[in-house]
């Protein structure tokens, strides 16, 4: 492999993502690790980044490191502050320092700020600059499911407004650690469960607090099967999520930016709604994204 | 203290409060410890309870135990089959049974469940027994605040039909362990931020997955103080109780049977509301209940 002219990075709460970058943007090689935000001191960001980086750095030249997400967390490596919306997903902003390891010029993209009602996203704005570059133009939401779901609303190349809702969190708390645990398999499915128990939510949200319960009872009672309490409880989460992001998709173009299940079972559920969704590939728009901001910095004559 | 008549036991999920009772039930003496249901494995509760009540077995005399709660889960010491509502809080289908110690005749309560919509409790039935002892031809609703909030209908001294929310182990969780925890205090309290919140999730209920967030991200931005988030949380998450159980409170008799802070806040929320509520306390309606247990077993010869 060349050596790499740049280098991309996600750095989540939970995970770190890297990329060797060609000239032209092309990964050339790609690493992950555990060493998300949540589990590091600021003096150990570093360390954790040459864990997984250094092989790409053959000789003494710098090579330019560009990082989306918690990096720039108060918690985080250095805090990059919140850009308030509305604006640009990027911006001039960046946060730029050399690392302790003179190879590393570090830059880190500044997450957005809403005021009313409060709202911060991390990540989510390099997501958005990807969904941008790739569909230049575009208008419309973006729906980015996960630990704590964004939706934003973008116009004019500018981030409108956006809401988070916890639905990741919520689950993963309630299916592992409430009394719903007992009766919530880890795994298994069942379409039909999901589908009726996101309509439940959307159409009578206020009832929400009663039908968690409910699911340990069916359980107790009449051995509700755990694949199906699952995909029950996913559900009233995910129309409960969608009750609260009504303005965010109804008669809206909406792009959904996610992996895995998360992401399509939130496609099931807006589509069962009559909203017309496109799914994009996260991976590929957060490189989108990163590429977007290293272009940018690159504008500024960075590094 | 002379040798008790009986003993009364309420074996909750985490903790178990004894007490010796006199011929005429007044209670003599009483103890409690940590062995809830749910640290116990079903050899273990007999040991656990001679743990708290071997001081006052003087004598090889057989002695009465009589226990409501998750002694009769399925988890628990021996199963007590659930009776279904609409019947009276207490009934003849006690679980009797002898110690294997042999100067312990034990009875538990079965608790009640409710087919449609499925819901279950065990312990609060002895409750609204010791509700309806207290207050005979009671004819209304008994509110029971909790890890598992409880919401009965009490006509005809019987229970018509009931609703649990898992209100107090949401607070838990989310306070606890979700990202809410950097932004919500252990302690302190704020009466308008909690009745603003009361009245937000009870009005907008379908906002409530966007209002959690939004607490993280105030104390990001504007530095929500941590005890003002702890009384917005809580009073989203009995806001959304009381959305789920308005048919339980709206134009009805209410008695609030709890303790401490979270009945308080409950008996706010409602009044704020318009709702009449009365205040019970919890141990004095829990030995009413238990009281009301013993004298329909002595009716039946036991033991």
């Amino acid at each position: 492999m060349p050596r790499p002219d740049w280098i991309a990075a996600d750095w989540g709460t939970s995970r770190l993502r890297v990329w060797a970058m060609a000239p032209d943007g092309t990964p050339l090689a790609g690493a992950r690790s555990d060493d998300g935000m949540a589990r590091l001191a600021p003096e150990a960001f570093e360390p954790a980044l040459l864990g997984l980086v250094s092989p790409w750095l053959a000789g003494p030249a710098t090579i330019p490191v560009v990082i989306s997400g918690m990096a720039g967390a108060r918690q985080g490596w250095r805090e990059a502050p919140y850009r308030p919306v509305p604006c640009t997903p990027l911006g001039p902003e960046m946060l730029t320092f050399d690392g302790i390891d003179p190879r590393l010029a570090v830059a880190i993209v500044p997450g957005l700020s809403q005021a009313r009602p409060a709202d911060v996203m991390r990540g989510e704005e390099t997501q958005i600059a990807g969904l941008l570059a790739a569909a230049p133009g575009f208008d419309g939401i973006a729906c980015l499911p996960g630990t704590h779901t964004k939706w934003a609303q973008i116009s004019a190349d500018e981030v409108v407004g956006f809401q988070t809702c916890m639905t990741g969190e919520l689950f993963a708390l309630l299916s592992g650690q409430s009394v719903l645990r007992h009766s919530v398999g880890a795994t298994g499915w069942n379409a039909a469960g999901f589908a009726e128990a996101v309509d439940d939510a959307i159409g009578s949200p206020q009832k929400i607090a009663a039908r968690l319960f409910g699911l340990r009872a069916e359980a107790l009672l009449s051995g509700l099967a755990p694949d199906v309490a699952r995909a029950r409880l996913s559900g009233l989460l995910i129309g409960l999520d969608l009750a609260a992001s009504r303005p965010y998709w109804l008669g809206q173009e909406i792009v959904l930016i996610g992996e895995g299940r998360l992401a399509g079972h939130y496609a099931e559920a807006l589509a069962a709604q009559g909203a017309a969704v496109r799914e994009a590939d996260a991976t590929e728009i957060t490189l989108a994204g990163l590429r977007a901001a290293r272009a940018l910095l690159a504008r500024k004559g960075w590094p």
